[in-house]
C-alpha cells in the first residue's frame, strides 16, 4: 500500500488533512459524510498549477495576439495587441487584479469565431510545447506534485474532485485529464460561449466573444459550483481572495468541512507573493481554515524537481 | 446475469441499441470509442418522464402562483397569476411551443429570491406527493421504465450519463438520483442563476429571476453540453423539435454514433401526439435515426404498471 501525501512534510497541516479524511469516511463517526456528498474544490492557478510571473493563460493569450498582429498590422492601433507585439507584460499586469474583467476580455476574445476543436488543439499544443519563462519545463509540467497527490487521495477516499478555476476551463480541460487525473466534466471555469455553426456536413461550436455569466471568480465561484455541481462542497482549496466566496460556501456547510489556503512563501523553488491573497490570509487566520506554506509542508513543489 | 433491457420488446430497435453498444465497447472492433469519450445525453420531458398533460414543472409552477395569489390577491392583476388561479390550462398552453421564453419565464421566475435549499424541498415534496392527473400516481413514478433501464445498461458499458433536460436543472436534481441513478452533477438543463447572501452565519444562494444564457433547448443544448461535459456525445436520445441541434451535434460526430427519438404513439397506455416533433420525425428518417415506437416498442411504459 502506497502512503498517502509522499512530497507533504510531516506537518500538523499534513495531519490534519488525515484527520479530517479519516472522520468524514468513517461510517462509525459522527462526521461521517456519504459517499455522494463529498464534493471536493480546487482552484486552478496558484493553487494547482504556477500562476507566477503570470497566468499562464495570458501567455497563451499574448502569443495569439502576436499571432494575429502578423497577419494583420493594424491590429497594432488597439493597444492590447500593442503590449502584445512588444512583449509589454507591463500592460497587463496593470490590469489585475483591480481589472479583471479588462484583462479576461483580453484573454478570451483572443479566440473569438474560432471552432471549438481548433482552439482546443491550440491550447493543448501551447501547453505542451511553450516552456515556463523561469523553470524552463512546459507549463503542463509546472502543477504542484503535493496538489496532484492530494486530488488522488481526496479520489480514493471516494470524494468527487472538481476544478473551479477563475482562467479558462475550456483551456484547462485539454490537459485537465492527463496531468491531473480530472475528466474535462469535473473542470469549472470562466469561459466564453459557443454558437451553433456548420462546418460542411458537421456540427460546430464557434466561440463567441464575451464571457458567461458569472465569471467563476469571487461569488461567481459559489454560483458555478451550484450551476455545475448542485451540490456545497466539504472541501475546497484556494490560494487568492477571489478564492473566499467559495472557502465561505464550503466552510458553512452544514456537514464536516475543511478549506485550506496555499500559501506562497518560497522564493527558492516558487515564488514568494501575497499579493491578492491578504484577505483571505487574514480570514483564513479568523476561520481557522488550513494555511498550507510551500516552504515548510511541501518536500517537493514540482514533480520535475523531484526526480 | 440480467438480461439487459427487459421492458424492451425483442424488436429491431432493441438490437440496435445492442449492436451499437457492443461495437463501441469491443476493443477489436473498429467502432471502438475509448471509455472517456463514451458521453450519453438524453432529454428529460417526454424521453425520460412524462410531459403530458403539461410539463410536470408547469404544474409545479402554477401551484407555486396559487400559493403566491393566497399570500397577496394583488398579484391577481396579473394574467400568469389569475390563470394559475383559475386552472386556465389555456392560458399557459398558448404560449408553448411558439413562446417558451414566455413560458420559461413564468415558471423560472416563481420561485424568485428563493434560498436554493428551500426551493429544493419544495420541488423534491411537489414530485414525491403531488399526484398526475390522469395516472393518479407521485409524479417521480411518471418516468418511462424502458429508459430508465437503458440509463442503467449504458452505465454498465462504462457510459456517462447526463441529462440534457430543457426544463429546470435544479427541479430534475432534486430527484435524478432516487429515479434514475444520475448524480445531481450530470443533470444540465435550463435553469436561473443565483446571487450570495447570507442567512445568520451561512452564506447560501438565492434564486435570482431570469434565466442562464442559453436556456437548455434547441441550439442551446449542445452549448450546454460544451460548457458542462465539454466532449460531443456519442448517443443522445430527445423526442422533440428542440432535441434536434443535440441529435445533429451527436449525429456529426467523428466517432460512431447513436441518435434515437421517442416517438408518442401510444394514446392507451400514455398518450399520442406529434405536435412539436415533426420536424424531429422527419430528420430521423432522412438521417437514419433510431425511432422508438412507445406502442411497438416497449413492453411497459411506467414501472407502476409493470406490477
Amino acid at each position: 500500500m502506497t502512503i498517502p501525501l509522499p512530497s507533504w512534510r510531516d506537518a500538523p497541516t499534513k495531519q490534519a488533512i488525515f484527520d479530517f479524511v479519516a472522520a468524514v469516511t468513517d461510517e462509525s463517526s459522527p462526521k461521517y459524510v456519504p459517499l455522494a456528498e463529498r464534493v471536493a474544490v480546487f482552484d486552478n492557478d496558484g493553487t494547482l498549477w504556477c500562476e507566477k510571473p503570470a497566468y499562464i493563460q495570458l501567455f497563451f493569450a499574448i502569443a495569439r495576439l502576436k499571432q494575429m498582429v502578423e497577419a494583420d498590422a493594424t491590429l497594432l492601433d488597439k493597444p492590447a495587441f500593442k503590449a502584445a507585439a512588444t512583449d509589454d507584460m507591463g500592460y497587463f499586469a496593470a490590469l489585475y487584479p483591480d481589472n479583471m474583467p479588462a484583462l479576461m476580455q483580453v484573454v478570451f476574445d483572443s479566440h473569438a469565431g474560432m471552432p471549438q476543436p481548433e482552439f482546443e488543439q491550440m491550447a493543448y499544443e501551447y501547453l505542451s510545447h511553450s516552456l515556463h519563462p523561469r523553470f524552463g519545463v512546459p507549463y503542463k509540467q509546472c502543477v504542484y506534485q503535493p496538489m496532484v497527490e492530494l486530488l488522488d487521495y481526496l479520489r480514493n477516499q471516494g470524494f468527487k474532485v472538481f476544478i473551479t478555476s477563475a482562467g479558462g476551463m475550456s483551456f484547462v480541460r485539454t490537459v485537465a485529464e492527463e496531468i491531473y487525473r480530472i475528466p474535462r466534466e469535473n473542470v469549472i471555469g470562466s469561459n466564453v460561449t459557443f454558437e451553433v455553426g456548420w462546418q460542411g456536413e458537421r456540427l460546430v461550436l464557434l466561440r463567441k466573444p464575451g464571457l458567461v455569466d458569472p465569471p467563476d471568480d469571487g461569488p461567481g465561484k459559489p454560483v458555478n459550483i451550484e450551476l455545475h455541481i448542485g451540490r456545497r462542497p466539504i472541501f475546497a482549496a484556494g490560494n487568492a481572495n477571489g478564492d473566499i466566496p467559495m472557502l465561505q460556501y464550503t466552510d458553512t456547510n452544514p456537514q464536516p468541512s475543511l478549506c485550506v489556503l496555499i500559501s506562497h512563501d518560497d522564493a527558492t523553488r516558487e515564488f514568494d507573493y501575497t499579493a491578492g491573497a491578504e484577505d483571505a490570509l487574514k480570514m483564513a487566520q479568523d476561520r481557522g481554515w488550513l494555511v498550507v506554506s510551500l516552504k515548510k509542508d511541501w518536500r517537493n513543489v514540482f514533480a520535475v524537481q523531484a526526480r
